[in-house]
């Protein structure tokens, strides 16, 4: 990176940490000059509005989660221990492992559902690609005969996004003690109803 | 309800549907005096400050949710039937059947998770009577023999919500035309894994 673009790096990790506890509409550019003693008129000079700033933190989160959450998963086997590893290190991220305010993405998703813009934009676009991925897995554990080979990719995709959605609820608001247990034993029953050796047993 | 009580009817419900679109942080008195055509200083002695006025939203959230999710389905015969009941009626409440942006109570649970205080307070407090609701539906649905004998009915809660919070990302950020057909076939699945009938086949 140059000197530039480490810079920018720097600015918005700090943005998207402060977007990760009040949200991103919230995070002004005011908010962001004092977080980084950063002038306010020389974060406009690099970010020109404060939609392109936004949509900018998508992005970056977006990457982050790549690198924390998806990269390392594609490491492990293909099939299902590799969706199990997309599943540990996304609730590592809920946690947040990486963003003080858990994730950045589960929040717009609802922050800016009425909001049309090209942040709006830019919030679809990045979900849809992370159910491609899911979806993709998924398709992958049915090729390796870890699934049934009548399961329905994408149904799985939104099943996993959903106990995700479910598990940052009670851990993040509702800091339930069992959010964990709760998370994981959906997971196990979500796996289980899809697993090859299961559909014999219920196909009886 | 007396005078008084109808005007600050009045008023919440329009803070509320601003809240649906806007998002509850978002929802200024500034905004409201605009939407409603009362004044600013008439709204703050109504309700003394911001924090109150959010506070409020959510009690009347949470009051309208009883009104059109829970007392109909309450109607309905005890155990599976009455289940049904409510995850139908909460998708036409996601859709914004009552509130044009869809629900607040979602939503706010993302944007407060951060933001310790009253309002955050008051949507644990309302998030949790709702996970007893339906954990009390489901030890129903235990008692009439709709489920197994040994099902857990706090796991059936976080899976039952979990899949309401998977519909709004599909219905309301993404839009996808399959989304009412992604949240019956999860919904489904989960009734068809703690119903009495299936645990015999899975018992094989």
């Amino acid at each position: 990176m140059s000197k530039g673009e480490k810079t920018r790096d720097k600015i918005l990790q700090k943005a998207a940490g402060l977007a990760s506890i009040c949200g991103l509409e919230d995070m002004s550019i005011g908010k962001l000059a004092e977080a980084t003693g950063l002038s306010k008129s020389g974060l406009f000079a690099h970010f020109k509005s404060k939609e392109n700033l936004q949509a900018q933190v998508i992005q970056w989160v977006a990457n982050m989660f790549t690198e924390e959450v998806l990269r390392p998963a594609f490491r492990e086997q293909r099939g299902v221990p590799r969706i199990r590893a997309i599943y540990g290190n996304w609730k590592d991220w809920i946690d947040g492992e990486s963003l003080p305010g858990g994730c950045v993405m589960i929040a717009s998703s609802t922050e800016f559902d009425d909001r049309p813009g090209t942040v709006r934009d830019e919030i679809v676009n990045m979900m849809n690609t992370l159910l491609d991925v899911l979806t993709k897995s998924a398709q992958i554990a049915i090729d390796e005969g870890h699934f049934r080979s009548d399961a329905d990719p994408r149904q799985f995709s939104f099943e996993f996004e959903s106990i995700l959605h479910g598990y940052h609820l009670l851990q993040r608001l509702l800091k339930d003690p069992d959010a964990s247990k709760r998370s994981d034993l959906a997971m196990e029953r979500l796996l289980s109803t899809y697993e090859a050796t299961m559909s014999k047993n219920t196909e009886n």
